[in-house]
């Protein structure tokens, strides 16, 4: 059966973020901490009580222009390296750093000690735009000394950036050049009831990304690692998909998180968008090993993202379930609007996860 | 017009008392106090503040082992004897003790005098567990005096049964006997504000079952009687659409309430359902008599119930509305999946009775 579901509310554009917690049943109005804080957990940092954690970006800057957020979608080796260099920082005004890479452009920064999250981003979130230094978003005086400390530290990596040996040679090459940290999304880590307290369930997840495990690492997932997820268009679909089946036959449920789609559509690319379904379909095909009769399978997204824009959209994303005792409708081809005339309708988010264990017989009832 | 409701929420598998609070517009999360109370109105019993009621299964035991929740369905002739005469015990541990028979193995205890309602069902709602005692369900003496009083009574009540004639007579041509009174939903009254204080309209209910009429006998609505309507599937289809259109004469509102297609779905028998369904379709043709042009009639259940599991099911029920200014849509046939593209979309239970008394003209505007 299909239908379409708004992953937060109608024309609401949400994060990967913010769109994974509703579809795993948290509310984000009760649950999100900011992104820095799932992006920290995904990377394989400890979070502590108290920690702030940040999402960031190696970008371009000019001046204090923003030329590029991302330092023209810098390769994972190159930016492993310089986040390496900036990581020497340990320290600054008294207070821990911890700075990890993740993947291509993206980092994550952790602070330590006497800190407030209550500070603005520094990405202002559009090329062309003037870096934004950080400022405190309440009155405290630890907020006002926590966006001083993050300033100074970005001045610091600034400088250790300027005259990195990848970045002279990147100069040379003609290539924008990774000048600066943006970080955005300041948090601290909020506890999320788990999905084993919640419906009695074991399960893992599978995502290259780093935010998708630790979304689901929070929520008490195991994080299994499938080898060539990485994240991006190249992953290797087969290995995740084997892995996910394979997995099936010692857990109760596995989250299988494809990013390629959202990243074609960042880069208003509907033909490799099309090109890489294709390939998700043939793969799941390939590998597709019912884990008995009884099961159900589902397949939709955490947001929509617009191949004209190039950005996130509050549109509905299509959703399939399939499985024993599941509504079968009439729609013949899987799609955001073909699928709004299913048997599911139209539905949020936050209603998945309980239709999913209703039809796994994993739902008490409410009532007699 | 068609559409498709989830009775509280999607996915949510609801009894029939939490899905007739909902399609009434009575939020379940508000004013739902458990079954027994319901179930008592329904049977006729004036309940007063404070009195505990519970609803009981006649069941039967071997040892204390349930072998059979319903005592292998016992007939409604054989349970009415067999209850009359466990209520000859009218009181127990200076507690007074109303016991009364309504289908098949199902009866419904009250106790009244100082009692508490924070008592464990005693029906461990599956076949093949123990029995379980009751236990007091917060720190309260009177909770803890509770608890105990009804074991002593279900004690009494299983001398009683175990030497019936009835039971005697049952054990000798080999079927189950029915020892034991499983209660369980204890709870007390809730005051439902009418559908007469809510919209102004003078309604009646037409059912077989207690819980029926005792869901709406508290919103206020008269209770007609129906000639031969059993709450099962022999009922008299006839004379319940009969007295309904008869009903609609004089008073503004019928809600008519047909157990049987759940019966069958309990039953996992399919065919049986789609028989039944065949038979209220012919019955609602032959006695269809509109009360006037302007009129509204609306179809619908109070909960899906699997034909695969037998159980109660989060999915939506399918919803068709009829009659005067009312939207016409495409949909040829009324089923959950066709009534899934229809004008209404997909709604909430709580939704219902504001859609059915706008269309009757008997709502306010909200603003000018």
């Amino acid at each position: 059966m299909t239908g379409i579901i708004d992953p937060v509310s109608p024309g609401l554009p949400v994060g990967s973020d913010t769109g994974h917690l509703a579809i795993l049943g948290y509310d984000p109005y009760k649950y999100y901490p900011g992104r820095g804080p799932f992006e920290a957990l995904g990377a394989g940092i400890m979070l502590r009580p108290g920690d702030v954690a940040f999402r960031c970006n190696l970008a371009t800057l000019s001046g204090e222009t923003v030329i590029d957020r991302r330092a023209g979608r810098i390769g994972s080796e190159e930016a492993g390296k310089l986040v390496e260099s900036l990581a020497e920082v340990a320290e600054i005004d008294g207070v821990e750093v911890i700075l990890r890479h993740t993947v291509e452009h993206r980092c994550v920064l952790v602070l330590r000690g006497e800190v407030s999250d209550k500070v603005s981003d520094v990405d202002p979130h559009r090329e062309g735009g003037r870096v934004e230094w950080p400022r405190p978003l309440d009155d405290s005086g630890v907020s006002r000394r926590t966006a001083e400390t993050l300033r100074n530290l970005l001045l610091r990596y600034r400088e250790i950036l300027e005259k990195h040996p990848i970045n002279l040679k990147r100069k040379a090459e003609g290539k924008p050049v990774a000048n600066m940290a943006l970080p955005r999304g300041a948090g601290k880590m909020p506890s999320l009831p788990s999905l084993t307290e919640r419906y009695g369930v074991k399960a893992a997840v599978i995502a290259g990304g780093a935010l998708y495990k630790g979304v689901c690492g929070s929520a008490g997932m195991e994080v299994v690692e499938a080898e060539g997820a990485t994240g991006t268009l190249n992953t290797n679909l087969d290995s995740k998909f084997s892995k996910a089946f394979q997995t099936l036959k010692r857990l109760d449920m596995v989250f299988l998180h494809i990013k390629g789609t959202d990243t074609a559509a960042h880069d208003k690319d509907p033909v490799t968008k099309a090109s890489f379904l294709e390939k998700i379909d043939s793969s799941f095909a390939r590998h597709f090993e019912p884990p008995g009769d009884e099961f159900i399978v589902c397949v939709t997204g955490d947001h929509t993202t617009s191949s004209l824009t190039g950005e996130h959209r509050g549109d509905p994303v299509p959703v399939l379930i399939y499985g024993h005792g599941v509504r079968r409708d009439g729609v013949q081809r899987f799609n955001e609007v073909d699928a709004a005339g299913g048997a599911i309708g139209r539905i949020r988010g936050l209603d998945l996860m309980n239709i999913l264990m209703d039809l796994a017989n994993r739902t008490e009832k409410f009532g007699e």
